[in-house]
This record gives C-alpha cells, structure tokens and sequence, in this order.
C-alpha cells in the first residue's frame, strides 16, 4: 500500500532508508511563484541534524539538501520538487547483529510481520532518519506559510519532569527562546534542568520522554473541511505518524475531561480580518474542526527512545528467547530533534488545507475565474 | 473539499444535516459475501439514539436505518451499500434563533467564515446527528472484522473526576459491563457516582466531559503502513475528527513522557498465531505503527458539551457582543453516546488497514492469483 | 475496492442496483453558494428517461429525483448532497431466468469471477440505471459551470452509418438542434435516416451502435494537472468509465494518425481573455493536457447493444453450453439516452480540474487569502 | 494539484524536467520480495533512449537508471523505490530562444496559462523525457506481472498510412518482431514501407502520427472496479495522459459504432482456469470495466511530432504575432519511442488493478487471515 504520501493538493511522497543511498522527497502540488533555494530547506534540516549536542546520536551526517527539480530561476514552478539527502555514513557492520533478533520498543518484528522480512540496517524505513524527507518538504511548506503571514513554532514542552518555561508565545520570542537552548526547551533554568536530568537518565543507562508543543499563528478563519478532514484530525494524523509520538493534543486537551462547559466555553468578543476575538482559547484554535483565527495549538507526547545501553528481555526471528543489549548510536531523548519535525508535519497539513478551502464557495470561484480586462 | 469521506478501499461517505430530511452514508469498497441485515446495524445506532437517559437530550428520534443498495439474499455484494436514516422531528422553530448569533464552542461562526452562510437547523452538518451515518458503517465494519474474530469495544472510561472500573478487559465482559450502565461506564459503584456527579453538574446548569477507551482485540500483526498510513495514525484521525473530541492517545499515550526506556520497552517474550507475545503493552498494539498482535488500545479525550444552560457571552454575526443562553435539547455529557461513534470509527480505520494490507508481500499475492485447478 | 466515487474535490459517490431500492449519489465537495433545486436537476434525468421514444426501453420509471442534504434556502451548503431516485417498478421476475446464464456482452460472467456471485436482477450494478446518478451529479455540476459562463454540450453524432448535420455548433443551436430530435442526433433529415437504420436493425431483431460528441465551451486556459491528471486524460477515465464505451478522442483524435505535423499543428494567432485564440482546433482545446481556451471536442464510440432479440451461444454458471435469447426491455441502441451521460461526466470532469486549478500560482493564493480591510 | 501520481496501491509519482538534474520516480506501495535489479529497468529506458535511429531525436543520453531505495539483497522490501536518471546533455543554450514565443502543439501556451511563466528550457516538465519516470515505474510492474504469468506487449501498429502486418499476437513473436524493426514495427515489409514513408516526411521537413497497439496476456477474469475505476476506464486515463495521445479505444473500438449486437457480442463457450473462453474477443477483454480473462487490447492514437523544421505562425508571450522555425532535435515521429511508454502505462496499471482487487471477497480475505498452525 502507497503509505508514504501525505496530503491531497501539497502532496508529499518521502523514500529512503537509514542505510540505504539516502533519504528523499517529492512535493507534488506546490504552487508556482514560491521563492526557494536550498539555503531555506537547509536550515530546517540543521535542527535535526545529528551530532550537534551530547544529547543526541554522534552519526556524522551533514544532511547536506540537493534540489533536483520544481525550481526555477529561484522560484518554485508548479513542477514536483524533488529533494534529497544523501547519506555519508552507512556503516552497516554496526547493524548486522540486529539481523537476527527483535528489539523491543522498535518495529522490527512488525516490518518482518508484514512484508516476511526486512532492511535491518540502522532500521531500515523505519529509523528516525525517514523524518529527513518530512521536514525538507515542511521547509517548503513554511516559505509558502510565509507568504501568507502565517508561523509554526515548536518547541520542546517537557523533558521527563520538566517543563519549559518560554517568557512569551510570540513566534519571535518563543523560537529565540528555544534556539538558545540545546534541547530547544525555552527558558534557561528549564533548559538547565532538564539537562541535569537527561544527564541522570544517561548515567543510569536510560532514555526519557517529554512533550513537544506547536503553536500556529497567523492562521485565517475558515481553514479545514468537515467531517472528516478537520483541521484537528489532519493534524493529529500528521503528529502521531511521527514515529515515537503516542499522544495528540489540541488546545485545553486531555484536561478537557475535568473541565465543564462553563470554563471550557470561549466566549466570542468580536472579528478582526475575519478572525474571531474570544476571551480564552482553550478550543486550540479550531471549531468543528475548522480554524477560528485564533492560534492553533497542538502537543505531541513523545516516547522514551527505546534503544537503551542496558540488556533487555526479547526474541530471535525464530521466536527463542534472548537477552540483548543493543549497540549503535542513540539519542537518550527524541525530543529535541523531533521539535522541527512537528513544526513540519503541522506546516504541511495546514498548507494542504489553506489550498484545498480555496474552492469553499462559489462566489470566492466567480471571481477567480472573472475574465480579466 | 470532499471532506466527508474516510478510507482507502474500505470507503464511507456520510451526508445529511441534524434538521433536513435525514443523514446517510454510503459504504463503497465492502467485499462482498459479508452477512447484514438492518437489524445488525440497527443494535449500534441504538446506543447513540437519544432520549433513552435524562443524561442525554429528548429529542424524540427512532433512528431507524434502512438499507438501500448493496445487499442480496442477506449478503452485501460488493457493490456500494447505502443506509440512511430518517429524521422524524425537525423543529426548526427551536433553532431559529441561533441563525443570528454564534454560540460558543460551536462551529456557527467556523462554518459562516468558511462558507458565507450555513444551515443553523440544530447545528446542520456540525450537530452531533451526524455521527449516525459514522455508526452505520462501523456497524458494517465490525460484521466484518467478526469474521476476521477481530472485537471493538469502547466505553466509557471517565466522566469529570470519576473513572470506570470494569472487572476484566475481556472484550465479552467488558462490554457487558458497559451496557448495565446508563453511562456506558463498567462497575456498578463508577456508573452510580458518574451518575451523581453529572446530577450535581446539572443542577448547576453545566456539562461535563469524559475520556472514552477502546480495544481492538484478536487483531493480526502487520497490519498499517509506514510511514504516514501507520495505524496509529490513522485511528488518531479516525477518533479526532469526532466532534468533541480534543486529544488522542494510544497505549501509555501522554504518560510516557514521563516515563523512561527500561520501563516503557515491551519485552518480547515469544510468538503465537504470528502474533507478538510481550511481557507489557505499554505501546497499545502498534510498533512503528503497524499491528503487532496485542490489543490496540486508544483513548479519546472528549470536551464538555457547549451547549448549557446558562447565559453565555458571544457576538451577533456582525460582530456586536450579545449575551445569550443557548435553547434546545442538549446532553449534559457527550461521552456515553460517543462511545460507539468511538468503537466505529476504530472499527472502519482497521478494517481499511485489513484490507490495504492483503497486497503487502509478493509471496501472498502469487498464492492468491494462483490459478485454480 | 472503493470504484464507485470519482473526482478529487468536486466528488461523486454513487450507489444502486437495476432492481434495488433505487439509485443515487451524494456529492461530497461541492461548493456554497450555487443556486440549485429539484427541476433542474429532473430536466437532465428526463433526457435519459426510459419509455419517451420507440428507441428506448418501455420500462416504466419516472426517475423523480429527491434531493435529501446540501441545500438550505434554495443554495448548496457547503455540504455534501445527496440525491437519489427510487425504483418504480422492480419486475424480478423478468430477471429470474437470467440468473443462470452469462449474457454475451454483459457484465454476468465478469461479476461472478470477482464477487463470487451477483445481484442478477436486470444487470445489478452494471445496469445502464447506475448512469442515473452520474446524470444527476452531471447537473449539479453543469449549475456551477453555469456561473462561469462554460456550456457543455453532447449530442448524437452518429447512429450505425448515419451521421448527424448540425447546421451550427454553436452551444444553444447545437442543443435545440439535438432536442428537436426524438434520437438527439441534430439535422433532421440525418434525424429521419438514423430513425430509418434502427427500424431496419429492430426489424432485424438486432441493435446499433454509434458515436456522441461532446463540446465544453467557454472553458478558461490554464485548467489540466500535468502529468497524470491532465484534463484530456481525466476526460478519458469519465467517458470510458461509461457503459458501452468503447473508444474515446479529442480534438482530431485517430485522425490524427495520419496526419502531418505541418497541418496537424493549430497556428497561435492571438490571445483574448486570456485564451488562446488559434487559427484551427485540431487539438481539442488542450495542449500538454492543459485547457487553452478553445472549444473542448471529444468523443465516444459506443458500443451497439448487447441485449438482443435472436438467439445467442453462451454458458450457463457451471461452464456447460446453452442457446438463450435474453428476454426483458432493451433500448436497440444506447446513443441517444448516453448522450446525457457524456454531458454529465465532461461537466464533473472539467468542474473538479476547474477547481483544483485555483491552487496553481502563489500569486492568486495570496490574493485570495489577503486580509480584508 | 497534484498530477504527477498515478495509482491508488501501486502509486508512482514522477518528477523531473527535460534540461534540469534529470527525471526520476517513486513506486510507492510496491509489494515486497519481487525480484529486481537495475538491469532490468535499464532495458525498459533503452527502448525509448534517444539517439538510436534516424528516427529519433540525436540527444546523446544514455539514461542510466538508478535504484536509490526499497531494495535489499536483490529483492524489493515493500518500502518506496526511487529511481532517477540523472541528465547528461542540458544544451539549455538551445531552447533560450524559445522562452519567447508559443510552439504550436506544446504546452509553452498553456504552462503560462496555468502557472505565469514556466521552465522553458526543452519543454521542462512538458517534455518527452517525462516519460522516463513512467517506464522506470512500468519496468518494475512488468517485474510483478511476470510472477503472475502476465505479459504485456506493445508494439508500432502504424505509422502513417502504413500499418504492421504481425505474423502472430504471441507475446515472444510479437516482441521479437517488434525488437526487429528500427520503428519497432513488426512484419519486415511494413517496417520498410514506414521507413520509406517517414524518409519522404523528413524531405518534406514534416513529421508523421500513428498507432500504438498494446496486448495484455493472461490476465486473470475479475480485475477491476465498477463503476468510475473499470479497466478500460483507467487504461483509457492511463494511455491518454502521455503526451502526444488523442486517442484510445479497446477491443473493436470505434469500429464498433458501426456494427450490430449480433456480429460485436462475444459468444461465451466455456471457463479455462477461471478464464472466459470466447468465440471473438469484440470486447477486447474486458466486460462491465472487469476483465473477462481474455487478452486485453487496447491501441493509442499518436499525433504528428509538432517540433518540425518548417515555418510556423504563432505568437510571442504578449500575443504580438511571429513566424518561427522550431530549432533543436526532434524525432520526426513519436510512435516508436512511445511504445515502451504505452507498455509501461498498461502494465501500471494492470497492477495496481491486480492489488485493488485482492479485497473484493470476504472468503477470499478470511483464507487470507487465517491463522497459520
């Protein structure tokens, strides 16, 4: 089944492996006119990157993008962009031993569940790598966001038992805030503790979780289309297709369940631009799954990377026992570098449908289609 | 947009607003040779019909499904099944005056920015009788997946501060806990302190929320496809374009963020019927989003109902502030008659993954075109 | 398989059998705002109505068309709409014989090696009555197109070996040249010599078949989705995807074979409104599968049809040989009633590229979302 | 919009533009453990490698096709499969000149018509070299349709006036015919015939149309879906959204529209493996849009190359009109180059027809999700 594309009009369709010759995607349906150049889709695989901080693999990857197609004299033309990466490092010796049993909390017996066997270096599809083609394509869909004065900010929320303390939720602040920090985590003291307590999670040969956050600004009214591709549905597909993402929130969330109506409610105060004033935003900036103009705002719940230096409990392929301690190169978080992947997963589902509500109403078409002077 | 459909191969289109002549949904992509009748998807619409329980609104509705296509002699076809109900009272009069204002926490002003008017009738397509033609075709699903020995079963898991207590997850027991409650709610001591809980939250003119859980049992592994199609991701869609419903979670969802890697690993301990046998389930059935025999279990976070009983600020569609209370029939908690458009929307987002997945490996494909003797 | 929907926004689904309930379709993305009601989607079912001529089947149906969702004070919502006509008279009886054996030319055999059985009943599925909702979403879309000033007009071209003589194609003297004509065949001695050949061939106990041309007036350059969804491509899928379609073709279509490029290619000569304006149109109004602006002209082979009066060699299910001779109402041919059917599925065709186009350019994209003052 | 995808299981999605880095595809969805290597793609490209013949455009590139993922040891994982052939020769230099005016019978028109200015440089993504993506994609399905015993095979069934006189439709003498010819036209007589008519056409400084007929063997009966994705349906979409193509028809085509029920209907005479045995194959192999079993049949019209050396009227980009003479390399005739195009296109979409298919019968999928012992 034709899994790896994502979106209806800005399509995406990523490839690759952890091992094999690269990582890759093509963005089919993007708009002509859009200025772009591999500097722009560069910075956001920088965040990424592997190699930068203690707290994240040592593979040496520059991740260094090539443009391949859809570009045009510094514009997008309409065409498919095809973007990739190659890999440098594909030391698969590391791998060989991984051949032979399941490692727990990896989706290793599932792939040999499902297709009867597997690409088992570093993973194969389904390594963090695969990511590499999300955010390339999520770098586009931020400069066409860009056109339309709309921002999608990340950042990471929690490491463990630690929250961020960002001083503001202006994109400027918050994404000046969270580039300060290693972990992408705003506020300094935050920053501070949650590396003292990813340091303790290390020495006890242990990995940890934490929550990431992404707020989208700029957003018009109007956006998502009942009832089945709401806006919040997208983005919740989009989010937990992240691997190591086990939870989806938007706006008051999970809390909601204690809330009552009363509290929960945003009362209207008035419209600005077509966008609605309330007095709270615990809705997360949609209704009905379509977007009131408010931010929207979603949160991922991300897993403690699985691949831990302390023997664990598994399978060979043959279903025997065994006792495995696996090797490799490990984050001891995911959320750090999972951060700008949010922020591309939601960029392109909002992208996806500021383009698809285009065609809403009759009288926006009529004049679409005026004949021009 | 065509935003009323959902899945693959396994296809549903829903029609219909809470006051025209009725709601609908087409199942295109049903295999053929399946046993219906009316009366099978009549016991599911008959949990979410209203007025059975002061917990949820008068509104006088049988909700009888008739089936209209795509069945002979007792089994479906192949060809598209068709099943609409009927709306029997449609008093508009109570609703024309919220043609004028925006209630909160409704999709009024969403729908008015999208599409320049609406239908204001009972909430039109936004109202919650749109979920009958979700639960029709889960209904289909599950006569399905009973063939495949494959269970859903939701219920409700909390409401407010109260949570459920059922006596086994087994799906038979569970369920049969359920439908002892008129909150849906196993344990008999749960269901009666729900029940006070949700007295004292009317009393004060209010409604309440609730998380709702689900679990798809006897599933066979390797089912759901990387990297965007993943199974996770797919019911995280399935369950957050519900309307209500504000976060999504599967296995131990947000709770890993707090948790590490030695704790949150599932050791494998061997293999049965293909199926993984693990010491732990914190990862609720799905590995790198495919199946991997356990239970899948998921959780939906649902909103307390906006509509109360009180006086509420909000804007005319000019935008000028207005208080209004908002009239009519509501619910004063949504979650126990969400709890099997929950079961349907998991129910038709596996089926689909069922069937996507029968052309996953080369081998299965050559047996299954292998000419006949 | 989910074959019964067509379209990427603007999205049909239909359902029903020959002798089932009824007929219908829901379509799902059709934009707000287009004045609509019941007549004008009745006048297009009427051209397809059964018992109007001595060419068509006597079956009695009077195809009345109900309209069920989508529309609030005489104008599409947004919403999807559903539409459906009920069978009248559902005469199994003529069909019970027929269960046994494969009609030569029918669907019989083909439905019974995919669905391991079939609805027998007068075709089941693959009845000329699934047409009716085709026709029924054609109109709907043929209102939209109406407000951007695009006409689509079909008509009867030839019957066997008798051509039609319009004296204009022109789109109102083409069509009330064409419905002048009990065959839709404009001119009316070409009218009288087709109606000659079909009673030679009823005589005959034989049926006829022949070729419908269609022409999309009106159309603004720049519609069409290189590569795969190019409008000529997508024109193909609509028209083929009929019933009894054999052949289809634009522009100069097979005799283009011969041809050389020098008189082949369609001197530019202008631009007017943003259409090519070309000093010949033997490309059909598409270039790169892109509209140019000129007139789109396609065509249909037909098929003559396969129920026919005489007696015929076929086999019975268990493989043994038989002579039948198929009983039942059958039309001598199939042109004149799928003249209607060629309209619908052009319109649907050039309506959903119409509005996919809108997302093409930046430029319009960020017209359209500017803030207004 | 995004057109560059074809299929729903077995999608590709192609990219890439005449003068850029090169042209490339992604088979998303293909099954797991098929064969594959990279010269068995090659030998697909080399079919419609320029350069070859008189007959072809002298563009000296060798296209050598790269496998960039979803292999592993010689076997496809199941995982997306990238291939790209990288340009060699970008004589942009060229095609500058072209950037001012509008080539009667390409694109340039309508490309600025659709996306305000375009990639001009040897017709970008409007180009022949397209195609490459296309007959990459089509090699591999020819791999998966080998596993199954289907072959498909296409070949020059005219070129002009002059038509190919086949001494067989076996698929083996058929494509050793073909293979014979320089025009890829089978019957050494015709072959010459066409080679003394496209000399003829060359001195005339005019190019040559023709026909393409494609034959798919062993095809099993039961594949396709009713009622908008029927074989023929997609095959018709398939065929005519390669450049060039005007026109399709299966089995007798648009002979039928002259002939009678009694002469076109098939005479049934029994079942072979599943397979209708038929007195004539009128059909050409399918009924109802599903395939019977027979031998599919289906031919493409080609249209004259519009690249000639002569001079042409036509317009500069502010519609001022200009007569030019079209330089660069151009083949004198599309026909030959396309037909491994043609191949490519059937044989896609076959495939993904075969795979759809697999969940049509609940018996068939309960065998398929039977626990092994």
């Amino acid at each position: 089944m034709a899994g790896s594309s994502f979106g209806t009009i800005f399509k995406i369709t990523t490839w690759g492996e952890s091992h094999g010759k690269g990582i890759g995607v093509i963005i089919d349906g993007c708009p002509a006119g859009i200025p772009l150049n591999a500097e722009w889709v560069q910075a956001y695989l920088n965040r990424r990157k592997p190699g930068q901080t203690r707290y994240a693999t040592p593979r040496k990857e520059n991740d260094t993008v090539a443009i391949e197609s859809g570009l045009f004299e510094g514009q997008t033309t309409g065409t498919p962009i095809s973007m990739a990466v190659y890999n440098e490092t594909q030391r698969s010796a590391d791998y060989s031993e991984i051949a032979g049993y399941y490692r727990p909390g990896h989706a290793d017996f599932t792939f040999d569940a499902k297709y009867g066997f597997r690409d088992y270096r570093g993973g194969g599809r389904s390594s963090g790598r695969e990511t590499i083609g999300r955010v390339a394509a999520g770098a586009v869909a931020c400069a066409l966001l860009k056109e339309l004065g709309i921002s999608v900010t990340a950042y990471t929320k929690s490491i463990g038992t630690i929250s961020a303390a960002p001083s503001s939720f202006a994109p400027d602040i918050l994404s000046s805030e969270r580039d300060a920090s290693p972990l992408f985590m705003p506020g300094r003291e935050a920053s501070d503790a949650a590396e003292e307590y990813l340091k303790d999670t290390m020495k006890q040969f242990d990995s940890a979780g934490g929550i990431i956050e992404c707020i989208i600004s700029g957003m018009p009214a109007g956006v998502g289309d009942p009832v089945f591709e709401k806006l919040d549905a997208n983005l919740a597909k989009a989010v937990v297709s992240i691997g190591a993402v086990k939870g989806f929130e938007i706006g008051s969330g999970f809390s909601c369940a204690q809330a009552n109506g009363s509290s929960n409610n945003d009362a209207f105060l008035g419209i600005r631009n077509g966008r609605a004033k309330k007095a709270t935003n615990h809705a997360g900036g949609t209704l009905g799954g379509i977007s009131d103009g408010s931010d929207i705002v979603l949160r991922a719940a991300v897993k403690p990377t699985p691949s831990i230096f302390r023997e664990q409990q598994t399978i060979l392929r043959d279903a025997s026992p065994v006792r495995v301690q696996v090797k490799g190169r490990h984050d001891p978080v995911i959320v750090p570098r999972a951060v700008v992947v949010v922020e591309a997963m939601a960029a392109l589902t909002v992208t996806d449908a500021l383009l698809v509500n285009m065609s809403a109403r009759m009288d926006r078409i009529r004049e679409f289609y005026r004949p021009q002077a």
